[in-house]
């Protein structure tokens, strides 16, 4: 992003003017087009409001843009010659199309994300920098010699990486599988798109646990489904409560997340996987099985999945390196029965003509290396650490004001507050103390709920993030 | 790919029962599900079809799979217990959903290579494996330090990719852009998906050049745009026809190649830049400029784009490095206003989280280096004697069969084939000779064109290649 330039002769409000200016020729903010606010401008440059108020004025003179009252500072579309000529009405066609945009509370997350990079970061759901195997990847890098061929990829994915996730899956998960049963997407985001894009049609009713990682999800919505809601207590949902919403609506699908759930860190109960498994077999209905925490587990192995348990091949199961490795690799994958797999990579060679060979190459050979089980362990420990930290920290800013269980894996701690505060207020004056989390109703929770993910600050931030939030929380008490 | 070993003690037809059985265990095909024909897994695993027929045998002894006559071999579902268990209608779940399949020729060609590796490939429209800077691409990788944070990526695309890019489009195709006009793509299949998707609704009308590489992407039809053709002669299309378009169907985007056009190798005149420019300002139309082969030129500096001719921003601007490095990279990008840069890149959030960052530090990297200019000067002297092999092969082998013009960039020649033949079968026939091309009618033309890629054989591979393909019409011309 270009900043002015301090140390410049020339004025700030100058060279923002003809920065502006610039940019304006260039079709960034073609004719007719709404320039960012004076507020918005002003923090993105570092500046006063003062000085976009200036710079505004130079191009206003120049005759390059136009504002009126509560209409806020277009360019100007007059200066284009006296023939009729006009851009384009960008602003119609990016309203248009059938992909709804992400939900406010997910955008003002992002946003203030990007624009204060310092902020403490309890939202965004993935591990710090440091917890990533950054050393052990860009090793691997050095020592492999990756002169294999740079064409377009198998569109279900490099061959060598399904073979090291058959001996992975087996290994770790106890999942019996194939080469040819496994699709790699580019992580679980990718092989959900493509179940809701490809195996659903407009109108179709879903089941999706409540609160859930789903409704955070706009791609739901623009899929036209029709989302029902299994309620998630301690030890998950209640398998029955699916009978019930495929006699009322016909679900055609259920969507789970059994192990160390996002956002509430249960664990589907070993007696509530047999019930599940049973009613899918008796209605005949898929189950999507997302399981990207379960090798986080702090202590002692991880629960089987429902698909190494699954008696007839009701589950369509998705794992992924986001979280237990690096999500900027950006591999994932999918076990499914043979038609669905060749069906989705059909569908994703149309979308994006499939997935980059490298960080492929790169995440079979992190799966076979000597590096990988010590990544794990290291990774147990650390994530240990961090949700004590996080604990401890509740415990001392908050006592008697929140209420949460102790996950025993994943990234993230699910928090009811026991005073009544509004959501976007609560995250606005957090984030002006600064530190961010996400509020829980992004996942379809009554107001009142806070997911902080404690994998993602550093561990000497946790404390001081959480002296913040308190602080926040207790200004709107009043 | 499990192949039967020649040298077990165990007879070929008792390894791949024992194969099946253990497939259809892991839930690779679930009960009901339909098995590959006899045919097809003989020819997977290279046996003859009289030991896949011993094999069935043995699994419906077993009473494992069930054959019916001319419904094929299907997985018992009586098998599974008294109760009535049953696994999801995985066939009907796959035929569902808005995604349409890609077109049959496609995929049969698609098939063809995957079960024959040894096909003479005229149909990838890719570079040959040593066309792509691999050993360049290696030896970045090793040089630098490729330690950054691995976390999710910027929603437009790695920052650095970005700046990098503002140099090369400046450098290279004359478009002045600021980076964040710019979004990194997975490439332009990626780039005109979230167009199509996120841009136009079903219903919209949209023109396309005909023929033309869109009439091969299924996600226009997916999308629900109604398509209207731009005939391409020789100068390219003619922008008159897009004013009458627009009165007759009110289109609402029009996409165009202009340099080195997809099937047609054609370069659009300059004066019908210009006109069409001005045809798109008057109407305030879009243009969708994909660019990929301009790089590609044989000679000379290619032709400046439409993007960096145009007065008032009416254009999207398309690249990307699949055709001019390497398409295994997966590294593209958009020129577009700043607000449809936003949602493009907000809906791909949805979509696939972002993409990977280790690809965009390489392709950032490679721009920069002193790699790039020595690259791009082999590959035109490459590209021109394969161009000129295959020219000099069909006018050996097919003397007054065929009708062309002589490519001046790009990858492909667009071929007229004199005698009335049946696409179909001339492409069965080519690949039981030992070669492949992809028939024109894929492009949307009438039937009797072919396109030849000579960038993608092997340079010895394109006279025996063409040598089959001669053999193969003169066989179905009787």
């Amino acid at each position: 992003m270009w900043k002015p330039d301090r140390n410049s002769k020339k004025a700030l409000f100058e060279q923002i003017a003809d920065n502006l200016e610039q940019r304006i020729s260039y079709g960034e903010f073609p004719p007719g087009s709404l320039l960012p606010s004076e507020r918005k401008l002003a923090e993105q440059l570092g500046v006063n409001r003062s000085t976009v108020i200036l710079a505004f004025a130079e191009l206003r003179a120049m005759g390059i843009i136009e504002s009126r009252t509560g209409s806020g500072t277009r360019v100007s579309s007059s200066k284009w010659g006296a023939t009729p000529r006009h851009t384009p009405n960008w602003s119609r066609y990016s309203e248009g199309g059938s992909f709804l945009p992400n939900p406010p509370f997910m955008r003002r997350i992002r946003e203030a994300l990007t624009q204060h990079p310092s902020l403490i970061d309890f939202a965004s759901g993935e591990l710090a920098a440091e917890l990533a195997p950054s050393a052990e990847i860009a090793a691997l890098m050095r020592e492999q010699q990756y002169t294999g061929y740079l064409g377009y990829d198998n569109p279900q994915g490099y061959t060598p990486l399904r073979q090291s996730l058959v001996t992975y899956l087996g290994k770790y998960r106890g999942i019996q599988t194939t080469e040819s049963s496994i699709l790699i997407t580019s992580g679980s985001q990718q092989s959900l798109f493509l179940i809701t894009q490809c195996l659903l049609a407009p109108g179709d009713a879903v089941a999706i646990e409540d609160p859930s990682y789903c409704y955070s999800l706009p791609m739901f919505q623009s899929a036209g489904l029709r989302l029902f809601r299994l309620p998630v207590d301690r030890q998950g949902i209640q398998p029955g409560d699916i009978r019930t919403l495929f006699k009322k609506h016909r679900i055609k699908m259920v969507f789970l997340n059994p192990n160390f759930q996002n956002p509430t860190g249960t664990l589907l109960g070993s007696e509530e996987r047999k019930q599940l498994l049973d009613v899918a077999s008796e209605l005949g209905l898929p189950l999507v099985e997302d399981d990207p925490f379960s090798l986080t587990a702090y202590e002692g192995a991880p629960p089987l999945p429902l698909k190494a348990i699954d008696p007839v091949g009701s589950t369509l199961y998705i794992g992924s390196f986001s979280k237990i490795a690096a999500s900027g690799l950006r591999v994932g994958w999918m076990v499914a029965p043979n038609a669905i797999v060749k069906r989705l990579a059909d569908a994703r060679q149309q979308m994006d003509f499939g997935l980059s060979v490298i960080p492929q190459q790169i995440a079979s050979e992190f799966l076979k290396s000597s590096y990988f089980e010590p990544h794990l362990e290291r990774l147990h420990t650390q994530l240990l650490y961090r949700r004590d930290l996080l604990i401890e920290a509740l415990e001392k800013e908050l006592p008697d004001l929140v209420q949460y269980s102790v996950p025993q894996g994943g990234l993230h701690l699910w928090c009811k507050l026991v005073p009544e505060v509004h959501d976007g207020k609560l995250l606005e004056e957090t984030i002006k103390k600064g530190a961010v989390f996400v509020p829980g109703s992004v996942y379809g929770s009554d107001a009142g709920y806070v997911r902080f993910t404690f994998a993602r600050p550093k561990a000497e931030e946790i404390g001081p993030g959480i002296a913040m939030f308190a602080e926040a929380l207790r200004e709107l008490m009043g």
